[in-house]
């Protein structure tokens, strides 16, 4: 992607039919981890997407659409400020879209972003109702975006990754967000690097463990909270459980031993942010 | 699968290195909803859910493993017993599982059981505290997989699926229960079928719904309570949601419109059966 893609020339959507563009390649490559890594970019599909992201302040760098199925006010909208905003846009045929587009839930539309990396909130500023969600390697990208979603929801400050998470711009978990990867800033950081700012933490770091012995509805949670919740399968490690000035299970019936990843942190998110949300 | 196949003279495993096997085949074809149909046959793979399914009475048709990679204790006891009880047991080569097992969490031994449905509960011998989720016409497998492992976690009675569902019997889906596929009665019903049986239901009905006047934690539920959840994105259908006693909502914070459905499922069912667990 050279910057002469996005330059000032393009004023209306650019014709695009064969499918060895190199465009469409480049797009087509950020399905893959390296290149979004190398690049900074990543691709969210659906004009209600789109709509969601605009709204909340993320420029499209390219927008891909065929005219056939995006047809709508809501599309042309999206090419009109598209266009207007110097970005990069491109009219693709049906055989193109297919190539770009997710094989599930293909869409006539999709974009390309810039992929936003947060720093490490400052423990100082936080507010005594505010939550966030720190995630310790977690591995389904379709886990990790319904749980930002579940804290755009609660109205959460944002997401702390730590450690060897799977990539929150990948499509799959974009797609989960269901837009909310646009409002919910998202950090990474290395156990080492988290466990040394976790120290300043003024509130409760909540652990979810199934060891613990308090059950998550009775404690009296000291705010600012962070929640902090393990991987799939493992759980907390050892590090993490022990940096937790709170450690505390969801009941369960039966036999079970756990809840799904993003069930038993809704349940958790809900529990702490409950008092302060109404319908 | 003709009956030999399940004969009594099989007392050791019967090796298998040929791809193009029959009985492979036959396994592999399980994939698509069709041949689960006509056989009602499903494929549950994993030792550890294998394990589960045994525990909670389900007898494996046919066992499929690679004596490399399930040598251990727990394997060689799911032999065993699959042997005793004259079921098939196919040792295979590691080309052979590969194409047997699923490709992004393959497993060293996978099992093929009969699928069980449930009858519609008798409405008069509820107890108050019971409590059915009922899905009408969920799409997502990894979300209907969840949810089947929520009601497992609650202590609910099963699940009753409306209309035209995704199957729980696939393999995303058993793989998303983490084995509650084997102790959560499910019951298919279409919809005329449910709207004429719920008539004589004696508790709570309650629809979760968007525009919904409620907070679904102001509510003082009657059991036996049935939770009556829309499919994604178009939610309940109007004949179903004027079949609910009770529309609730759960509060969310900012702009968002809604929760993944496997979330505003678990939330809704904690809090109902919340009194009854304990950890």
């Amino acid at each position: 992607m050279t910057d002469r893609a996005y330059g000032r020339e393009a004023s209306r959507p650019r014709p695009i039919t064969s499918l060895q563009n190199d465009r469409i390649k480049a797009v087509r490559a950020l399905d893959m981890r390296k290149a979004r890594r190398e690049t900074g970019l990543f691709v969210a599909e659906g004009a209600s997407i789109l709509v969601t992201a605009r709204q909340a302040g993320f420029k499209v760098r390219t927008l891909i659409y065929e005219p056939q199925e995006a047809s709508g006010s809501v599309a042309r909208d999206l090419i009109k400020s598209a266009l207007a905003d110097h970005a990069e846009v491109l009219e693709v045929s049906s055989a193109v879209l297919a190539k770009v587009s997710s094989k599930d839930n293909p869409q006539a539309m999709l974009g390309v972003f810039d992929q936003r990396w947060g720093v490490a909130p400052d423990a100082n500023t936080q507010n005594a109702d505010d939550l966030w969600l720190v995630l310790e390697e977690v591995r389904d990208p379709g886990n990790l975006g319904t749980m930002i979603r579940t804290v755009d929801a609660v109205g959460g400050r944002g997401i702390i990754l730590v450690g060897n998470c799977c990539d929150p711009y990948s499509r799959e978990c974009v797609r989960a967000t269901m837009g909310s990867i646009f409002s919910t800033p998202l950090v990474k950081m290395q156990r080492e690097e988290f466990l040394a700012w976790r120290v300043q933490w003024p509130g409760d770091v909540v652990g979810l463990h199934l060891r613990a012995s308090d059950d998550f509805r009775n404690v009296a949670y000291r705010g600012p909270v962070m929640v902090v919740m393990g991987s799939e399968g493992p759980g907390l490690s050892a590090e993490l459980t022990e940096a937790c000035s709170r450690r505390v299970k969801i009941p369960m019936a039966g036999k079970l031993d756990s809840l799904n990843l993003a069930i038993a942190t809704a349940l958790t998110l809900y529990q702490i942010r409950g008092p302060h949300l109404s319908i």
